[in-house]
């Protein structure tokens, strides 16, 4: 499992001092980022000079309300690899306290926003990824 | 159906020229809040006064990717009304081209985050909208 | 004096329940969006296909909180028009009750990030702008 | 002087490829919180349960574009303390490339919203936090 640390912070919170449920997404989004810069060895920024990796879908439920200097723990696990596609499944943690689950199917395109073959090097990563993560 | 309007706006968009998705999650709760403020004639900013209403769970499949300067149709409708909580389903159209849909659980808290019925006035609102939207 | 309407939503606020300055420089970014698009004539996300726009320099006095459901009437004024960049002045009012008052520099890049000539033709919009709203 | 690094992600970034201003503001909040948290001793999330610390002006000049995957470094010092509020000026380079300056004014307010002296064993951090830095 890939693990980032992220402490809740006053942007992240709405009117009722609790998380704004978007903002978990970017948090998602930033822990899929990390997994490719450290976990996968891919650093996002040049990734995305020769291609994309649009959420295509993405089902999360809310299990705990997060609070404003809450240390949540996200962790992600590859749970599928596809040829042109994979899937992640995430959790976060503050403590034992689950705040959420979600499951995601990311889809490699190129340029011209066309679903296209993951590389090779990606998809081993991938796959052995998955293995040392069960 | 409630529907609004969006444009895709500058501060949406990635660096791939694309909708970032956490930002759909935004029009998502706006359209939520247009439809308690004029759908159910309540306004948000009085009702979170006394009440949540909380996320549980949301599934969303991305379709086609929003570029900046899409006139974007969201519609909403409510799909079940429980005693606590209730369904809704939303798509997302730029023109006959829909770019997402959306199923969501919102739950019906008080201030200290406990789930509560909801108030029989919104839930007759939402039962009424049911109808007449389909 | 170019003018736009927002209304304060939910996901503006803060756990203090008024807007988080961040999300008042999304407004003003938005603002300026919708004066190239209806005051210029000239959508920003055509603009932005061979050229940018990027803000130098902002100044902002926040004047009295923001709160959710407010009514804000943005205005802007262009005040001054260079060979590579113009500035512009906005205010934000709720009813009579002043939220804040920004002025800030843009700068006319081309894709390469270098300052570059304004066309003429945005160049004698902005300046005509200027008189007409003056 | 206060530092905190902050990798530039692509949710900050815009469809110029380069960071969207707005975002560079919450970089900047998320600056105050952690000198609050870290250099004063003061975590936010209970600072704020019994006051308020708002921008009442700030000025910004971008002096460079930054990148996604820049390695920023945010750095805080205090310039002025008074008795219901204080200045500070942040300054952000990746390496030694200035990416913005900003001055900035915070107000201390009691949870209705109305200035009121900062605590006395704030404002003397605050004062030797000067003192140290410079």
């Amino acid at each position: 499992m890939f693990r980032i640390r992220q402490k809740v912070l006053f942007r992240h919170c709405d009117p009722a001092g609790i998380v704004f449920f978007p903002r978990y997404f970017e948090m998602m989004n930033d822990c899929v980022e990390a997994f490719f810069d450290q976990g996968l060895n891919c650093p996002f920024e040049q990734f995305i000079q020769t291609a994309g990796i649009p959420t295509a879908t993405i089902t999360t439920t809310f299990t705990s309300p997060g609070r404003h200097g809450d240390m949540l723990d996200l962790g992600l696990n590859v749970t599928r690899v596809g040829r042109k596609s994979f899937d992640y499944e995430m959790s976060c943690y503050c403590g034992k306290a689950q705040r959420f689950t979600t499951n995601a199917t990311l889809v490699h395109i190129d340029l011209d926003g066309k679903p296209t073959p993951l590389p090779d090097s990606i998809k081993q990563r991938l796959i052995g990824f998955t293995k040392v993560s069960s």
